[in-house]
Formats: C-alpha cells, sequence, structure tokens
C-alpha cells in the first residue's frame, strides 16, 4: 500500500474542497450572513492547512493501482464528508455533529435526504452549499481533480473506475485526464442550461442556481420546505423534470452525441430500457392516480415528476405519493431500488445492471430448456465478458446483504417496518425519500445517531458501488508489504 | 416432448391420490360427518376415473429428461391441487373455488397460509385432509410415486431433481427407486415419534396426528384458531420447537447417522450455519422480546418456537410477533427470506444457497483486493462447480423478478405496503404468516380473488423452487419437434 501516494491526494482533495468553499464564503459577506462568515472561513483555513500539511511533498512513488484507488476513493470522501460539515456545525444551522455529517454525506452522496425540518429559515450562503454538495457529488470530485490536476494516466484509471458509476467503465477518449474534462464540459453545460431555462421561466437567481445543482447531481436539496412543490409552477416542474432525466442518462452518450454518432446511441440498450421503464412508470401511475387530481394534465405531470425523481434518484418532489394508491407506491418502491444509468450522476442498482441481470435469468432458463446450446449474453449487441457477469451478480449479492444488514440495525429504533426498510433503500440507491416515517415530505431527524451513521455508511456505499467501502475493512488491505 | 408419458404419470398420480383422500373418508364416516362423507366420495370416484382415462395405457417410449421432468411436476402440482380442492368445495366448509384452491395449494406446497377466520368449526375429516396435504407435499408426491411404483432409474431422476428442493440434489444410494423409499421411511418414522411424544404429554390422538403431519411437512396448518398457542402447554412447544428443526436438516444427514457416518455430518457446513443462525436469532429475540414476558424461560421459549417455525417454514405460532419490538420482526422478516437446508421440507432460499452466495461475494471482494488469486469455492471441503454457482445467482435473479412482479400485482388491492410485501414473500417462502393483515393470528381472506391466484402461484414456485412452473410459460418447450 503507496501510503505517501494516499496522503498526497487526500491533500489535494483538501485543498480542491478548501477553494470550492471560497464560493459560499464570498456569498456569505454579499448576503451579509455574519455566523455563517465565520464558519466559512474556519472550514476553508482548515482545508487549506490540513491538506498542505498531509500533502507535505510529492512522493517519488505515485503508482496507485485497484486497492490504492479503492482505499483512496472511499476516505476521500469520508474526509471531505467529515470537512464539508464543518460549515453547518460552526454557524449553528444544524445541531449536533452527527446531523451535520449526515446532511453534508446525504450532499456529496446526492441522495438528498434530510435531518432538517425547517429549511427556509436557513442563511442562503449555508442553503447554497448545502445544493453545492450535490453538484460537487454528482461527477465526482476525484474526476474533478483529475480533470485539473497534472497526473500519470494508468494510476488515474483506477481511481476514476472506483468513483464512476456502472458495472463497466469506459474512457470516452484515450487520455483519462481528457475524459475528465470531457465529462465536466458536459455536466457544466448542461447545469447551465437548466439554469438559464428556469431563469426564463421567471424562477429568481439563487433558486435557478441551486435547484440545477440539486438536479445535476440528481441530489434533491430543495431550498423551499415543501421541495419543487412551493413553486406551484407547471413550466418549472416539466423543465426540472426533463433535466432529471437527462443527467440519469449516460454521459457517454452525449459525447456521442457531440460526435454526430447516432447509430451508436440508438444501440445503446440502457438508454431503451431506461425510457421504456419510464414510459411504462408513468403510463401505470397516471392512471393509478388519475382521480386524485382535477385534470388528466395535473395527474401526468405529478406522475412523470415523481417517476424521473425517484427512477434518476434525485428525491425532489411535487406530490406526496406516501399518500398515492398503493399500486403506485410499490411502483415507485421498486425505482428506488432500479436507479438510473450508468455512467450518469444517479445512483441505484442502475439500469445496465438490470439488463445484465435479466439476461443472465433468461439464460438459467434457457440452459434448462436447452442443455447443451451455447448462450451468451450480449449488450449493445457486444459480448458481455464473464467477469462482468460475476462482478454484476456479486455486487447483488453483496448489496441484499449490506441491505439485510442495514435493516436490521435500523430496525433496533423501533420504527415500523415500511420507514426502516425504505430509508435503508432510499439511502443506499441515494435517492432520498422514503416510505412512511421517511416519505417526500418528512425527514430523517427522529432516527438514533446510531441509524443515522448506518444510513450515511449506506449512502457512501451505494454512491461509491459498495467495493471502495467495503475495502476499508479487508484487514489484508492495510498490511504494508501487500502487494 | 413425450406428451404420452406426462399424461401416463398424471394419471398414475390421480390415482395415488384418490387411495391418499381414502383414509379421510373413511373418517369422515366414523365421525358420521354427512356432507363431508359426499364430498369425499365424490373426490375419490374423480380422481380415480379421471386417473384412470388419462393414463389409458403405458406409453411405449417411457423417457423423460430434463424439460420433460420439470413440466410433468408443474403439471403434477396443478392437477394435484385441483383436485385436492374438491372435498373443501364440495362439503360447503369453503366457500369459491378460488378459496378453496388457494386453501389445498397452501397446503400441499406446506406453506399453512389459510384464507379461513374460522378453523374450530370445521368437520375432523376435512381438518384432517387439510394437515394430511401438509405432509404430502412435504416430501413431495412424486417421490412417494417413484418409491411404489416400477420406473426406470434414468428418467425418474429427472422428477426426483425437479421436486426436491436445493441446489444440489444427490441420491443417498445408487438406485432413485431406494433412495425415494429410504426418504419417505426416514420421514414416516420422524413423524411417528414426534406423535408419540405428543401423545405421551397428554395430547389427544387426533390432534397428534394432524399436528405431526402439519409439523413433518413444514406446514403450520393448526386446527385450533389460535394455533399451538392454544394449548398453552410449554411440553407441547418445546416438543413440536424439536421435530420443526430436526426437519428442517437436510434428510441425507439422517442416512449419514444410520450409517453412524459422524464425520461427515459434522463436515456440513450447512448444518452448522443452520444451527448457527437459529442459536443467535433466539438469543438476540429473547434479548429483545425479555420485557414482554414473566420469565426468561417463557421468553426463551416463544423466542426458539418462533424462530423455528419461520427458519424451517413451518409457520406455526405460539406468540404473535406483530407485536414484538421491530427488532424482533426484522430478524424474523430475514428468516422468512432465508428458509430451512437443502434437502428438508422446508421452503425458502434454503441456508446452503445463502452460504454459496455469500461466498461468492467473499470471492469477489477478495478478486478486487488479489485480483492475480484463484479463489475457488467450496461447500463441506469440495469444489462447488461454477454450473452450481451460475444456478445459485440466476435462482437469485428469478427469485427477485418474481418477489418484485408479485408485489406489484399483489399491491393493486390497496392493502399496506407491509401486509403486501410479507404476503408475497411468506408465500414464496412457504412460510405461512407475514407481517401487518397477514400478521401470525391473521388471515389470507381478505385479498381478492387475483391476488390469492397470484399468492397460489407464489406458493407453487416456492415448493418447486420456481423453474418447473416458469418452464410452463417458455413456448418454444410445447413444439413437438423439439429436441
Amino acid at each position: 500500500m503507496n501510503y505517501k501516494m494516499i496522503a498526497y491526494v487526500l491533500g489535494s482533495l483538501l485543498r480542491i474542497e478548501g477553494l470550492l468553499l471560497l464560493i459560499p464564503t464570498v456569498l456569505s459577506f454579499g448576503y451579509g450572513e455574519k455566523p455563517a462568515q465565520k464558519a466559512f472561513l474556519i472550514t476553508v483555513a482548515a482545508c487549506m492547512i490540513c491538506g498542505t500539511l498531509i500533502r507535505h511533498r510529492e512522493p517519488e512513488n505515485k503508482s496507485i493501482y485497484g486497492r490504492e484507488g479503492f482505499v483512496v476513493v472511499a476516505l476521500s470522501w469520508i474526509v471531505m464528508s467529515l470537512f464539508g460539515s464543518l460549515p453547518f456545525y460552526l454557524s449553528g444551522t444544524i445541531h449536533g455533529f452527527i446531523n451535520c455529517f449526515f446532511e453534508t454525506v446525504s450532499g456529496f452522496t446526492t441522495t438528498g435526504a434530510s435531518i432538517l425540518t425547517e429549511i427556509e429559515g436557513l442563511p442562503m450562503s449555508i442553503l447554497f452549499w448545502r445544493s453545492f454538495t450535490h453538484w460537487i457529488g454528482g461527477m465526482g470530485i476525484l474526476v474533478f481533480m483529475l480533470a485539473i490536476l497534472p497526473m500519470g494516466d494508468e494510476r488515474s484509471m483506477y481511481m476514476m473506475k472506483a468513483e464512476a458509476p456502472g458495472p463497466m467503465v469506459s474512457k470516452l477518449v484515450p487520455k483519462v485526464k481528457s475524459t475528465a474534462k470531457l465529462l465536466y464540459t458536459i455536466y457544466i453545460v448542461l447545469t447551465l442550461i437548466e439554469m438559464v431555462l428556469l431563469l426564463l421561466g421567471g424562477m429568481p437567481l439563487f433558486d435557478s442556481v441551486v435547484n440545477a445543482f440539486s438536479t445535476a447531481g440528481t441530489g434533491g436539496f430543495a431550498i423551499l420546505n415543501s421541495s419543487i412543490a412551493g413553486y406551484d409552477n407547471a413550466y418549472f416542474e416539466y423543465v426540472i423534470t426533463v433535466f432529471m432525466l437527462l443527467f440519469g442518462v449516460n454521459f457517454n452518450l452525449y459525447y456521442l452525441l457531440i460526435l454526430r454518432d447516432f447509430k451508436n446511441i440508438w444501440k445503446n440498450e440502457e438508454l431503451r430500457y431506461y425510457l421504456a421503464i419510464i414510459v411504462i412508470s408513468v403510463v401505470l401511475i397516471t392512471g393509478n392516480i388519475l382521480s386524485l387530481y382535477p385534470t388528466f394534465e395535473s395527474a401526468f405531470r405529478h406522475a412523470i415528476f415523481q417517476v424521473a425523481a425517484i427512477i434518476t434518484t434525485t428525491g425532489f418532489a411535487t406530490a406526496n405519493f406516501d399518500l398515492w394508491p398503493e399500486f403506485s407506491k410499490t411502483l415507485i418502491f421498486c425505482l428506488t431500488v432500479l436507479g438510473a444509468c450508468a455512467g450518469s450522476t444517479g445512483g441505484g442498482l442502475k439500469v445496465s445492471r438490470l439488463i445484465i441481470l435479466l439476461k443472465l435469468a433468461y439464460r438459467e432458463i434457457r440452459h434448462i430448456v436447452h442443455p447443451r446450446s451455447v448462450n451468451l449474453i450480449k449488450l449493445d449487441g457486444y459480448k458481455v465478458e464473464e467477469d462482468v457477469i460475476r462482478g454484476v451478480t456479486g455486487y447483488l449479492v453483496v448489496y441484499l446483504v449490506l441491505l439485510l444488514g442495514s435493516f436490521i440495525l435500523v430496525s433496533f429504533d423501533n420504527h415500523d417496518f415500511t420507514t426502516s426498510l425504505t430509508s435503508v433503500v432510499t439511502c443506499l440507491g441515494n435517492v432520498g425519500p422514503g416510505l412512511g416515517m421517511v416519505g417526500p415530505v418528512e425527514n430523517f431527524s427522529f432516527f438514533s445517531g446510531f441509524s443515522k451513521l448506518v444510513l450515511c455508511f449506506d449512502m457512501l456505499l451505494g454512491r461509491l458501488e459498495i467495493f471502495p467501502i467495503v475495502m476499508l475493512f479487508a484487514p489484508s488491505i492495510w498490511r504494508k508489504s501487500f502487494m
């Protein structure tokens, strides 16, 4: 294990966090928010000083391989969340460090589950930082670092692999650095377009910016107590719906779009499944909730907004789906488990994993009917390697074990079955709202400190796709002699 | 597809069912239960006549291979359940054919979920038949047929494979017929011992017989409205606890016991995991419910009885665990999913599948830490073939798809999340009770006819381990030209 290099990366990352924190710092001065000013200044200083101390000097041996990539990513996210929660803690806007940590982890992992019961009274700079964490966490801070720092290609690939979501990671262009830059360019452009569209519809500038951040990261922190429902504006709802869905698509496809490679976009099975699942869910839910809304348009708008918010794991709300008929709630629950496309900013199991698992199931059934037939699993017309299939099934098993394990631990709080189960599922999927006491108009404040830490752990597991975090607990990984 | 042979097997099976129905027929005369007498006589006649008509004459080509084995088993269980529900329907003891079918499927699949709100008023012969279906379904009626009918070895193996639970089927002795005989001998002897022990404790003869049947099949139909709690007798509870646990063990181990091969019994990992899970669950639940019971012994007795009832998928009850703290309920829910050992009469995913899945997960994690290491999965000291691993993961995926699919369909009834989810899980696992409206002191009567059929389908899927039933829906399997 290359400890020096790990420290170097962690140090660089803290300094970047410090720089990013300058934006809300400036805002706190602009808005004249005294306690926030002090909190942000201290945090920036802490990030810069600790970052520089840890970074110390560039190590000679800069090699980072598989296991170090995982460890670096896992530690980065934990350290980043610890420092990121300082503004909430120091400004006194959120009480108790566990609550601050929960809110920050929920922000960076783009979950959007909140422990706040009252949002509208918070300082603007704090609200900005809260939504900004979504935007930073959405595409990944290490990907950001790779885009701006000079780093060798081989070692950075391992970090990118560990932070990027989905069963397979592909570089858009041969160089990791250029890939990271391209991803961030697409990300920034899409965010700006949404911001402008919201502004054009008459949303205040501040609201447009933070809501665009929350949409882009598929996070879901809103700045009104009643989330997007608070604007009561159909135009905003449609714009946000479209952008939630866009941010749930694999970013590689946008690169293909730039290249005008429409053939390969259409060949993308994940995109077609994703769209099909959305259409079917919207049709079924619209039909199911039709009698609850005055017009068909209104039922449709609420159905598509909620479906988009859940499948992309954003978690914004314009309706309290916990009051919908059970059939719609069950569909919403299934979408919570599923999540968005690989290579998007969304969480969950990912549509591509579902496709591979369904094809695997079909292969097993075919194998029994035609024992001698050879059945390859293909995706987008290409053979899926057995290695990837093994990875996907392994992922599913570890996911289920962690899901049930967390469910057991959280149930110790003695809240009802639905609340405990859906709180774990929604945190593991980085969605935000669940059912029952964690429904769309509720929050996570009532959980015990222990349960909040379990749920923080689940959010990190979900965002980093389990293995980097699990790695931290493998004793053999910490041995220095480890080869 | 060898249709003639399928008809021959189905006909034989119906005639055996007719013969087995003679026992409750005799009882109905002994107890002088008029409407039941008529119902049983008509059913026996129907089984005999239809069986003989379908069976017609022995086909020349008696070959039964993989796919036919699956189809025969699936059709057998559906036909057997249709005829088996006639006594309930014709005697007027259960209203509506779907209800009768549900109760019979629940009986044969050893689920024990009931649509009856009042049990104690039923005729004795009907109660006997209800519990007897558990006993018949527990070890499998086709295994019974293989034990008594003259049949070639090769073809009968495929039927046994399709009916026997667990990821791998092993013959105890080289011949299938002898294996089937041996399994039934062990089954009968264990059932008789339990009966005698209950009798010695002062339980009435009739009650001892039917409760032993329900225990042996790991079914759970009781003849008192409040299940085993109705006897209010600690001795009965301990005896039934021990026998539930015994019937949840792989029957191969009893054969090893007869051979005095203690070394191989101890080497059996599934047994050790099974016992460990039971001990841990009992300790945790006893601690969790201690304050609800007057003495430690009472809390322990209720904990171990409920744990045994759920993990073995029997579903008897001596306590309403739906009123226990959520932590205990969550553990019970996890045990509902898990189930008993492969090769036992219990249902669920099976402990051996859990072991293979856990080892698979561990292998995936190890593979990331040590990419070049070769990691074999071993069970009982032997290498598990990749084929078996693929089968287990395929099984898990199909199981989850069917679970979520059934959950969506059942939620159309608009009962709460917990009720819909746990009703599907408990039926798929052949357990019986769930949580909420299907808790241990509740029943399944309130579901719509559609949901009852979905749950019947789930119970059959669970008992036959999914693939035989799924096969029936594969169009290619029905083509005559099929090779």
